[in-house]
């Protein structure tokens, strides 16, 4: 198993049929997940796309992600928590300074994907909306209220998900002290053996 | 009064300062509507960073509109209507092909607005999730469950709102049959004078 230590980001190639499993190692860990198209990289996981299609803001096993040019990027095979987050941002340093009011922020998510994604030639402005794996926002259907809230994920809990075509794939053991229940801790991942 | 007619769009400059009217004229019209920094066409209107900022997302009069990059792009001023959308993506000929099964599709909202902003030099890998102002899509807070409805607005309800920076403004009358109660109707646009 491949470690993200805590408040930092990775990236890697992901080809068409390897599955990938997200670990949550010790419980109550988010991991910002996004991927783009190893051939073209202005193909993106979209999370508009994703939602419409999938009628639903909660994704999990057996839903199908797709890209900005609506192709299915990948699916979801296992889920043993079920509360996963697709509505915001990676955090950021402006995220630390508007939210938290932070004077000198950290970097967050979103720095630490644009310096992993960086040597695949993608920029800090083609980062959308991540797939937020073990985050847990609450919307209130009338009022459209959302909240952060700790994850539900337990140590050891997982996700595992098949490429439908060939990914850079940024991920991150996140940063924001909300979302991970204020205490920053790793996150795993390993390819499984094609299915 | 400008008239954008059934399922098409148009784009234009909005310079920081000046206020845009947006009027559903018979009722029951989307439109869907993006921006870009007209300095620098990378730095686009951010769901993720708005919904996360203001909290919500069901943005209205007083809300704070955030490009991702976590500057304020517009602030909503009027609203007579009170719903709108920021999850879903433009309608696309994909769109029709998953979601209605069409043959022949329309090419929709995003197709649009690809040719609308063209001549600003923005392709349509570029279009990101929309501000879908007067569409009506319901969450439950629980399943997760996505729904579109038919719009709440009626004859001559509008929003209006205010450019903090110089915008590039990409605008539609929507083409989903779903979005719109299943027919086809203009939308009326116009500068007002500096507030």
């Amino acid at each position: 198993m491949n470690i993200i230590p805590p408040r930092t980001g990775t990236a890697f190639i992901l080809k068409k049929g390897e599955r990938l499993k997200v670990y949550d190692i010790q419980g109550e860990q988010v991991s910002d997940f996004i991927c783009f198209n190893e051939h073209n990289p202005k193909e993106y996981l979209s999370s508009g796309r994703t939602i419409d299609y999938e009628e639903t803001i909660f994704l999990t096993k057996g839903n199908k992600f797709y890209s900005n040019q609506s192709n299915v990027m990948f699916i979801m095979e296992e889920d043993t928590v079920g509360r996963h987050d697709f509505l915001l941002t990676p955090c950021s340093a402006d995220t630390f300074r508007i939210i938290y009011g932070d004077k000198n922020p950290h970097r967050g998510c979103f720095g630490n994907l644009s310096e992993a994604l960086a040597p695949y030639g993608i920029t800090p402005d083609q980062i959308p909306i991540c797939f937020n794996i073990f985050m847990n926002v609450s919307v209130d259907g009338q009022s459209g209220k959302v909240g952060v809230h700790p994850p539900l994920s337990k140590a050891n809990d997982y996700v595992i998900i098949e490429a439908q075509m060939d990914l850079i794939v940024g991920m991150t053991a996140c940063s924001a002290e909300m979302s991970n229940n204020y205490s920053f801790k790793p996150i795993g991942y390993e390819r499984l053996n094609q299915s």
